[in-house]
């Protein structure tokens, strides 16, 4: 199996189908696309990957993009650790955590890109705008995780994993958390297959 | 069971989640948020809907937002027309021609708002932005629809809904669609459940 990620190892959508693979006990190899100088538009990698966007990932005859996409497919055809819980409802909250954190919040994804996490903090202050999506955050974060539950449904699954990248885009750039969430995401980032992608060698930027 | 949506009935994701709830034949109320007067965080509303977006659902104790978290709860649990392929190469092309359509081309999701496909053309040309978009959009379905194929995912799914819209963003605007796409796109725009969404009345803007 083959992914394809970012060259500076800081999408969190190519980290979560990291884990997802570390998870499942999959060997796979990595290659990386230079997405500053447009390689995902490069003839080769398009051809291969319909939507010119890492994660990609190429399994046989399949060529998957899109995050979520690749970590359900993974999660309904190889054995291994659950990436999503069974039961239906919390299966439901695991997606539309997923499917909130690629498509909302902007102005924090703007303001704290991954860069913020994985190469060192921004200088600059939230915006109010961003420090308003910071709120909205929170507010759902902590509507979504009961009081002193380790994991968002249940057990574990990789929306621990998106939420706590969402929530260290913050931490690690010293912006207040709320303590709970605080502590959540810091046990989350502790999980083995995060600290493998976290830890690993970076190209300077 | 309860749909919230939108005053003016434009969203794509609230129309994906009403056609889904039309294809499985269940019975429901819809009730509208008015996002201009930023209804979606009125107290009322927040309570329910912890990312506070529309469309939101409720099915007795659970309240879900996200729309292709929706329609994969709605899939799993509710017996009717299948939403999705049920083969996991299959599906899973689906959930990624779901997830880019929700994460990618926001040039074409600023420029060609779903207000120009229920409520009459912009008059602006494309931003070389957006058109770039547009091409990288033609570029994908292409690649993704087998020729002559009817179906993005071999037989009818909710991603055939999703691409159609996308697609119409253009045709309604006059703008230039390739005619093997604008023939697929014009074909799914007539599925009875679309067709019950495009014809509602709609309040004056
Ligand atoms: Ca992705
Ligand atoms: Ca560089
Ligand atoms: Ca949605
Ligand atoms: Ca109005």
């Amino acid at each position: 199996m083959l992914l394809y990620v970012d060259a500076q190892y800081v999408s969190p959508y190519a980290m979560s189908v990291f884990v997802a693979l570390k998870e499942k006990g999959i060997a796979f190899d990595m290659q990386t696309v230079d997405l500053e100088a447009g390689g995902q538009h490069a003839p080769g990698f398009a051809a291969q990957s319909s939507t010119q966007r890492v994660p990609t990932l190429v399994d046989g005859d399949l060529c998957l993009t899109e995050s979520s996409a690749i970590t359900e497919y993974l999660d309904e055809v190889y054995p291994g650790t659950p990436l999503y819980p069974y039961e239906p409802k919390l299966k439901a909250r695991a997606r539309q955590v997923q499917a909130w954190l690629r498509s909302d919040l902007l102005p924090i994804r703007q303001e704290r890109s991954s860069l913020v996490v994985f190469y060192g903090p921004s200088e600059a202050p939230l915006s109010a705008a961003a420090q308003a999506a910071a709120n909205k955050l929170f507010a759902a974060a902590q509507a979504l995780l009961a009081e002193d539950a380790e994991h968002l449904c249940g057990t574990w699954s990789l929306a621990d994993v998106d939420l706590a990248m969402m929530l260290h885009r913050l931490i690690l750039n010293g912006d207040p958390v709320p303590p709970r969430l605080r502590a959540y995401a810091e046990r989350q980032w502790q999980h083995p297959a995060v600290q493998a992608w976290v830890r690993r060698e970076r190209p300077p930027l």
